[in-house]
């Protein structure tokens, strides 16, 4: 049995309810939308045209609970330790479960996450900021439309990790072979011109530290696809709570690119 | 403009009515399948979990005539020389415009075709047989099961092309790097393995030679999902007629990956 599916039974039991970086390592985390079934065609084209920031790892037809690709044996009511119900676009309740809040309607979407790469990054020697001081990944908003896909638009949100000059072409080299969590940084460098104000007040998650002779890079950000889908506030929305993802089956390197 | 876009409108215009092959070199051509909006979801998401076969390159909403992504002012009813229109599953016109057929419930897909990758194999000094001999490419039916997705099911159609021992890791190199037009080879050398009792007799298209010393390579074919729709036998589908492709703005280079 795989660390992930072991890490998943955990979760489902109870045992686990706390954030889920560091559980079975080297197995992919996937963050989840789920949508009524009336908003998943928009959605899933939502994501296909703009695949850096919603990098599609597993869909699920409506009603079904469990991601073929990616974990045939999950149950994607139980296994994440904890979700978040939004209706009409408002957070609404913070649940360890959701198989009360189920439905035959309901469209499962698991999209890639950083996680992935930043293990990738840490194993070439590049350090994480956000781990190194226990925080959560700074997040913000910029000025970089989304393509538009049926009720869905937005801008897209990126995360930035702070690189010393000199390991920049690395990290670009090293996350450029994940294409199907993000990729390579969408900007280098000057967070004015994909419109961030401040780089110390990030519109998600926590501020990091930037040290002398450090560069910010820019990666798109899985938080793009919520942030559109609250915009159009449909009647219910369930992702992920931060931090919480659903673990796959799928390792690491085997999103790594040839 | 572009050639891909000057091709287009030759075509629009009903200057060139045959097949695509050979037009607007070096830009990438589709197969096209559009669907009622009820068959959808289901179909990108056949495509998605199957995407060695079912590459989609653009999707269009209903009712939409622009691919957003690959030709922004091109028309599917309109930019391809020749039409296939199945009612039910069976075939029931050919024509070379679909301007009287369309309506706002109609959602178009675009595939990638193996034109792409057979140009890359020309380039690198890799003959394509069923060019040199002038024919259509050969494909089988295959015994290779597709993941199911709502209410399609179907097996893989491959094409066959023979390469000469010595070229044949070449081969593979250069096709995979084109993940998105079917990649590398699914099955190299003994087609009774994947279900193929006789290579001389194709379920489409036409036979080739294989010379003394050429091993048959297969690789995953655009009529898989073709052929994975009529299973279903919906009221309407239009396609395009084999080898009369949709023309894009995107180079073939760049769906090489890096």
């Amino acid at each position: 049995m795989n660390a992930g599916k072991i890490a998943r039974e955990e979760i489902r039991r109870g045992l686990h309810t706390g954030p889920t970086a560091g559980l079975a390592p080297g197995y992919t985390q996937g963050n989840l939308v789920i949508l009524p079934q009336k908003y998943a065609f928009d959605f899933f084209l939502f994501c296909q045209r703009n695949p850096k920031p919603c990098p599609v790892l597993d869909v699920l037809e409506a009603g079904k609970t469990a991601p073929v690709l990616t974990a045939p044996t999950g149950d994607i009511r139980t296994d994440l330790p904890k979700y978040r119900i939004y209706r009409d676009g408002v957070l609404t309740e913070e649940v360890e479960e959701i198989t009360d809040h189920w439905n035959d309607q309901l469209v499962s979407f698991l999209i890639g996450c950083s996680f992935t790469f930043e293990n990738a990054l840490i194993k070439e020697g590049i350090g994480v900021r956000h781990i190194e001081e226990n925080r959560n990944v700074p997040m913000y908003i910029t000025n970089i439309e989304c393509k538009p896909a049926g009720v869905f638009t937005g801008l897209m949100v990126v995360s930035m990790r702070p690189v010393p000059r000199r390991q920049v072409e690395q990290a670009i080299k090293v996350t450029s072979q994940f294409p199907k969590v993000h990729g390579a940084p969408i900007h280098v460098g000057s967070p004015e011109l994909i419109g961030i104000k401040d780089i110390h007040s990030p519109d998600f998650g926590d501020s990091v530290s930037i040290k002398s002779g450090e560069v910010p890079l820019f990666w798109a950000c899985g938080v793009t696809p919520q942030a559109a889908v609250m915009r159009s506030k449909p009647e219910m929305v369930i992702t992920h709570s931060p931090g919480h993802m659903f673990i796959t089956d799928i390792k690491d390197e085997e999103l790594r690119s040839q």
